[in-house]
């Protein structure tokens, strides 16, 4: 806050609450400043609030605008100057807040200034992306657990199952692993399908000859996992073949490169480079891997896109997960999650690559 | 838009993009302005574009930052004053697509001014409201499937289950009727646990004496119903009696004024005033309905918030849910969703209120 700064702090992003106090809730408000962290919630998460607040964070519970609670909190404070999160504050509660802040001159008149609001980018995000031993320790469960499911793949994945029957065994397994819930909707896309990056099951059956890209992932004690394998139903034909060697080349290559003070953008510099180097660059239109956390998708980012002055860090997890598409054909994508540690990285996921 | 004072719109809102284009993703926008649609996406959702765009919405496949694929397309449009979603889009969003707008001044010193960027609130929200006939369709479908799951709830709600069974029970049975998914995470409160409005499955089991809130919901073709019964699990106290007698009058007390040209914040005084002659008020500390959509959580609002004159329309579909909460003791919740009618409302979920 200091290097922002700012003297208070408005969080309003639900992963960010959740981090600062232990409160899983949909909305809230932590404010943060001299010296005080205090939690505002609506009558719905009274109860857990308090239950989670313990003896260093305040509880309020407002009975309507949860806004309104925080700008009398940030008057009253004297803040001069208060951060709010850019990424994730819509530009309505902006001007809502920001209104509601600036106190009536008259009655007030020889109270301090109102306070500045200013929005600040990225900052909770970056302490979010080193894990701690708490989160490593439940992250590195997620993924054993993960890994158990995913080495079960070729049980569902057979010729004549439909990608939402093989979907639902997936997702059915991932609860029975002990997650509380897939971490998003979980990806079965067969032959052409497997065209589309983000393609949703279908009623499509699974037959010889497809190629079939199954992304899935669970949700532990509030962390996220994520894993992607691509499995050749019967024999591969050449063409499949040639793209899976050069995606399994490529998420080889980009892992070499995973340690601590690499840049981001090498490290998918590193999967890109080989995709082009096979002819395959143009059919690798996404970034080579995200940050894994309270959220499916945070910091870091690892893309071609990310500054060059971005570079990964002891303690930073995310996946590394090059793919190829081919319209009317298909495509093949392979997703690891990976540790940043001394020298190298440690992989959470631990399955074989070819199934 | 023209009430709006706007001749282009920007949407983000990923609900809003699939209401306007058909598209399913987590991220695109969409530029309406000038007798054109545009839906711009990023590599991974480009085959999903074309397919739903038809001959009457135009993608654009984004390469970097959508953001700056709007921009440029506005500024090639020559809008005069566009509006962004003012309750969706974030600050840094908002700031960064009014910094590409504002073209640079020399180069092109003949050409149109730079657009005016003016946030615009419950544009899209005030049409999605009301639901046209396909909807309604879908919705019907939707609420039925789900009242079939609900006729089964005491097949999983008896002695000796944990919560966190009973959920996943409710849950395999949602899939099994045919909805995509759950439409939120499924709630599953025994006992004192029923006093937090928002609980999550826990491993308590289910014991003689409680009281069980079951509230789940469904996606059906994109559209979200949501209903919740309160179970007794053996004979009733005479305390949890009074408690969910009261609620089911507060529950029929707003259906009763449920009609076009009700105010919305009528249909909630009508379960509130209810609840408050038992002196059960201050027990009753959310709202009494959400709409129901694309979103489990959309317009219009049946809430003592709620402006006075915003009123209810013939095709608005929203919950009626009131509830009683007192921490330690327990709870109560029942939960239909209407759908209104000329001269009152339809029930989409027809199931006994006694389980």
């Amino acid at each position: 806050m200091a290097a922002a700064g700012i003297d208070g702090l408005v969080v309003t992003h639900p992963p960010n609450i959740r981090y600062l106090t232990g409160l899983n809730a949909s909305t809230g408000i932590v404010v943060i400043g001299g010296g005080r962290v205090t939690l505002i919630v609506d009558f719905r998460y009274a109860a857990a609030a308090r239950a989670v607040a313990g003896d260093t964070v305040a509880v309020e519970v407002a009975d309507g605008q949860l806004d309104a609670v925080a700008a009398a909190l940030i008057q009253k404070a004297g803040f001069a100057r208060v951060g709010v999160e850019g990424e994730y504050l819509s530009i309505s509660r902006f001007n809502r807040l920001a209104s509601a802040v600036a106190r009536p001159q008259l009655p007030l008149a020889e109270g301090p200034a109102a306070p500045a609001l200013t929005p600040v980018e990225r900052l909770m995000a970056g302490v979010r992306a080193v894990k701690d031993d708490d989160e490593i320790a439940i992250l590195r469960e997620a993924g054993r657990r993960l890994s158990a499911v995913a080495r079960d793949l070729r049980r569902w994945a057979v010729p004549g199952a439909s990608e939402l029957e093989v979907a639902a065994a997936i997702d059915a397994a991932v609860r029975e692993a002990g997650f509380e819930r897939p971490a998003f909707e979980t990806i079965v896309a067969s032959g052409p399908n497997a065209a589309l990056p983000h393609a949703r099951p279908t009623s499509r059956r699974l037959a010889a000859g497809d190629g079939v890209v199954l992304d899935f992932g669970g949700v532990y004690d509030g962390y996220c996992v994520d894993l992607t394998r691509t499995v050749a139903i019967g024999p591969m034909s050449p063409g499949f073949r040639r793209m899976f060697g050069a995606v399994r080349d490529a998420h080889a290559a980009a892992l070499g490169v995973v340690s601590p003070g690499a840049r981001a953008a090498d490290i998918d510099g590193a999967a890109r480079h080989l995709l082009e180097a096979r002819g395959l660059g143009e059919a690798f239109g996404h970034g080579t891997g995200h940050g894994l956390g309270l959220e499916v998708h945070e910091e870091p980012r690892i893309s071609k896109h990310t500054s060059r002055d971005e570079r990964v860090e002891a303690g930073m997890v995310f996946t590394i997960e090059p793919g190829v598409y081919v319209p009317g054909v298909g495509g093949v994508r392979i997703e690891d999650d990976v540790l940043v540690v001394e020298g190298g990285c440690e992989l959470l996921t631990d399955v074989p690559i070819e199934l």
